[in-house]
């Protein structure tokens, strides 16, 4: 893999991706906004290989650029990793469309926005979409492809070789929705979590456990799909035949957005750990996704 | 641990319970309806253990018996595997009720019954209450303790007790509510998922790599509530500050009961692996979930 790729927009997650295209091979060109962030990115990257046990070496391909322009020259895919702010995300794309040469491929982190949003009217929109990894994507390989209506096949064709060659899984969608599809999953059965525990049936602790040690196993493994595949002998037709209706019965009871409430906040931060321990508890959790990602590996 | 346990019904998840309590130490008394079940226990304990690693020596705990009485003599626990059906639940408690000791619990691995509706009227409903495992149990420790209205707060105490003694991980509920807890949230997932697979947005294959790739690594580490408190810098409030209304819009289009066609049944089954394959790929699953549950015990 020898795709060269300009990163744009240098936090956490324009590193992360940064470690991603670079261990696979590519020459990786960054830029950010700020100065003071560009400067501190090569012992930022250093900590992180550190961590992720990835090969310091793999840094020699990446180079920083005083200007957008100098980073978009000759890369083939730009991933921007800009705020989350459509007037922000729209003066970018107008500038990158400008600047970056008719055949790259430009790709949003976007978690919020569709790029339909800040596309629009822009010549090139047929070349831009999402490209929204979970937080930090060298160590969860999920990528939501996710077009415009203006999107074109090929750019979608392209984009999904693209992040299987950089060892990232692809899940390619093909219409826009809010929340594609990670965020949605997520929330519902957020929803129905905090409903439980604010109805006191339940502690947040006793959520957790029913997926960590429970539900998430399988899912980890196989999804949600191929889990019920495996529920009933014959299979997932069968498996909806026998147990469709209680499902459908339990999410018709469920917990929708008026599980939200501030209210809840307080009941939940009250046995979750301190905020103080967030930064502490996170290293942690990107170590032990390290070890999860190479122990998945063992399986098949 | 040497709390004698009774384990009524010994189809598959009889089986493994007998597991998770004898090589806890437990003497384990078996007896099942059907004496062909039966007499096949030793030889179908046996592959169980090869299968799972673990030492058949723990099966010189384990002895069958030839009538529900005879194996309920002595026991202080009573894991019961009837089949789902109220009338027959019913015969059954009213049974267990009569001849167990009176400072036997009687627990039930339902989980589409809640015990109130078998433990009505019993003199010892107080002792009764769900018990519910995810399948098999030997492998995925969670087990959700789920009481009636009637069941006393002691029965519920040891419940939890003797769970962790053998090395399960109880959830403890303070009320019946249908689906218990993973149900619900495997409900809500599922319904939002055949959604967007019945829409044509993504594939089955692409929902379940989102959740194997994705969301489900930090769920099997985490839980879903101790994900999104290290989601922001201050923690669960402050994520719930940020992404809360986003979050709430999601779940308000969420879909619902109506998600659980007969049409999306073929449009699933043409991509997950065919009925004749549910077999071994359970097999596969099983012996990947023992796998996986080590190696989460390395991680603390």
């Amino acid at each position: 893999m020898t795709t060269p790729v300009a990163v744009i927009g240098c936090g956490l997650i324009g590193r992360a991706w940064t470690i991603v295209f670079a261990r696979a091979g590519c020459p990786v060109r960054l830029w950010d906004a700020a100065p003071e962030v560009l400067e501190s990115i090569p012992g930022r990257l250093r900590a992180m290989c550190d961590e992720a046990g990835e090969d310091p070496a793999i840094l020699d391909r990446v180079t920083t650029h005083a200007s957008m322009a100098e980073a978009l020259d000759g890369a083939l895919w730009v991933q921007e990793n800009g705020p989350e702010k459509l007037d922000i995300k729209r003066a970018i794309y107008a500038e990158l469309d400008r600047l970056a040469s008719p055949e790259t491929i430009l790709a949003s982190s976007s978690s919020a926005l569709v790029s339909s949003q800040f596309a629009e009217g822009l010549a090139g929109r047929g070349r831009i979409l999402v490209a929204h990894p979970v937080n930090p994507p060298h160590v969860v390989p999920v990528v939501e492809l996710c077009p415009s209506p203006d999107t074109t096949p090929e750019t979608m064709d392209r984009a999904e070789t693209l992040m299987r060659e950089v060892r990232q899984v692809p899940v390619r969608m093909t219409a826009e929705i809010d929340g594609f599809v990670l965020n949605r999953l997520q929330a519902v059965l957020l929803a129905e979590s905090l409903r439980l525990v604010e109805s006191g049936i339940v502690t947040a602790e006793g959520v957790d456990d029913t997926l960590r040690h429970g539900l998430a196993r399988r899912w980890v493994l196989l999804g949600a799909l191929e889990t019920i595949n495996l529920n009933a002998p014959g299979g997932v037709a069968d498996y909806l035949d026998r147990y469709g209706p209680t499902m459908a019965r339990l999410s018709d009871g469920a917990a929708r957005g008026e599980a939200f409430t501030p209210g809840v906040a307080a009941k939940l931060a009250a046995t979750l750990p301190a905020p103080a321990r967030v930064a502490e508890l996170s290293a942690k959790r990107d170590r032990d996704l390290t070890a999860l990602s190479n122990f998945l590996k063992t399986l098949s």
